[in-house]
């Protein structure tokens, strides 16, 4: 494999962080991973797994002579980091995060930008309901979509970053920030939220009860706790960030939620069954579209 | 393994019926299976898949000589069901069901019984996706709750079926009708509303929006959709029949839903933080309790 960028430094080595770093030691795509983390903890576990080349606590120091560097932290603390980092990059360097909420940050982003760097906000579609460093692996964005939003780059440079995610195994894909925002509200924000939801409502029964749910749980309610397991720091950032498009879509499902429940409570099963086959047919799209 | 039953009967051969069939030929556990379905492009099916030893369209011909009955059919056509099939029983057999919904399930069938059947309605708390006889698989039961809701039949009645569906894989659990029906509502009924909910509030976005929500389902959509591919009439069925405990739950998970909406709108990142951390400790007793 060719190497794309000489060094790259992964800011935040989480789930996310992790998986970037071993799978760009899988394709043998650069010369020089650094890995960062404001957790001594994290850190600690980044060594032990040997995840990097090296490991630097401070972030400013990390992206020293990188070439692409890469921020992997909760949305609400990519402004911050931003700061503290992008006077210490060097110039021409590519700038990009991982992040759900691309209004917010490319807002937070704004302030610290430098003319002499490539800002290019991206946004890989993968994940597990786990956390942490121990939870990455080499094969997380394989055939996975891995969104690039375009701000005012160079396209010689997007190119160039489009080949490096190919080569990280995912599927490149352009997309507007307002757009992008809209589109995982529905297919990512919202579920989460929901199943947070519907997992909190079990948690506040009374204990018997309670326990019996948590016995006998199928198939439905189990699948809402794995997602409901997700990282607390990492959702909460999520919703007050991308408040708007979710706000905007809960909105939608409260309407449709309120229907089918007038539905339940007046008898009226045509209603019912006429919306179940309609919703039938969306999951075979998503399997044909590759993506189930 | 030892014959539990000369003859059983399998009354609706679709997902659950099918593995049932699949699974006591497993093991071994009767003499003769008979299959019965109302489609005859179910039976055919069931014909081609070698499922039963018999297969009878006319369930009343099929129940003739049977020691135990399960009626595997949607809950809204248990009734009718009962009514066409009891009356040709034999002296002493065991009628049981395998519905979600059991406080509508025991008033449909109580007009038709006779004092010289055993009724013992049960649930298995298993289930796919998927629906139709070609779906069903053998260890679908393999170390899943099977509910048992004894009313007025003898302890070695009761005892004697817990030893059979033991033998189909599954864990036997006795529970009281209305207990059944809340635990229910609240790890299978609600969380289907809910996901079908979603899933449709996709189907009516704007074109555009709608293709790229299917093409970029991450995964708290992409679970949603499956859940929600299930069989929509069976589950008309459910909703229509545990309307009491579903509108309950759902009347507790729509104030939870209020409750974080209002929290995303006013910004109160504390909130929804300290709630999914609350949340996240149930995925681990789940594990912890070998259903996850």
């Amino acid at each position: 494999m060719t190497i794309i960028y000489e060094k790259v430094a992964v800011i935040g080595m989480g789930l996310i962080g992790a998986s970037i770093a071993l799978s760009i030691r899988r394709g043998g795509l650069v010369k020089e991973i650094v890995g960062s983390d404001c957790s001594s903890q994290v850190g600690s576990v980044v060594g032990r797994l040997n995840l990097t080349d090296r490991f630097e606590s401070d972030a400013a120091i990390a992206v020293k002579d990188a070439d692409l560097v890469i921020m992997a932290v909760p949305v609400g603390a990519v402004g911050s980091l931003a700061k503290q980092i992008i006077p210490s990059l060097k110039r021409g360097a590519v700038l990009t995060d991982t992040g759900s909420t691309k209004t917010s940050i490319i807002r937070d982003v704004a302030p610290y930008l430098r003319d002499d760097i490539s800002w290019l906000p991206s946004h890989p579609l993968a994940g597990t309901e786990h956390s942490g460093p121990s939870a990455g692996f080499e094969s997380l964005f394989d055939g996975r979509y891995w969104i690039v939003l375009p701000l005012e780059v160079e396209e010689a440079t997007v190119v160039k970053f489009e080949k490096f995610i190919t080569s990280l195994g995912s599927v490149t894909e352009r997309m507007s920030v307002e757009y992008h925002d809209k589109v995982l509200a529905l297919t990512s924000h919202l579920p989460h939220l929901i199943a947070y939801t519907i997992v909190g409502t079990a948690v506040d029964l009374e204990t018997q009860l309670k326990n019996d749910v948590i016995r006998f749980s199928a198939s439905g309610f189990r699948d809402f706790t794995r997602i409901a397991s997700s990282d607390p720091v990492m959702w909460r950032d999520i919703f007050l960030n991308n408040d708007v498009a979710v706000l905007e879509m809960l909105q939608r499902f409260s309407e449709d939620l309120s229907f089918l429940q007038r539905a339940i409570r007046w008898q009226e099963g045509d209603k019912l069954e006429e919306f179940f086959f309609r919703t039938r047919e969306i999951r075979r799209s998503i399997i044909d579209a590759g993506q189930g």
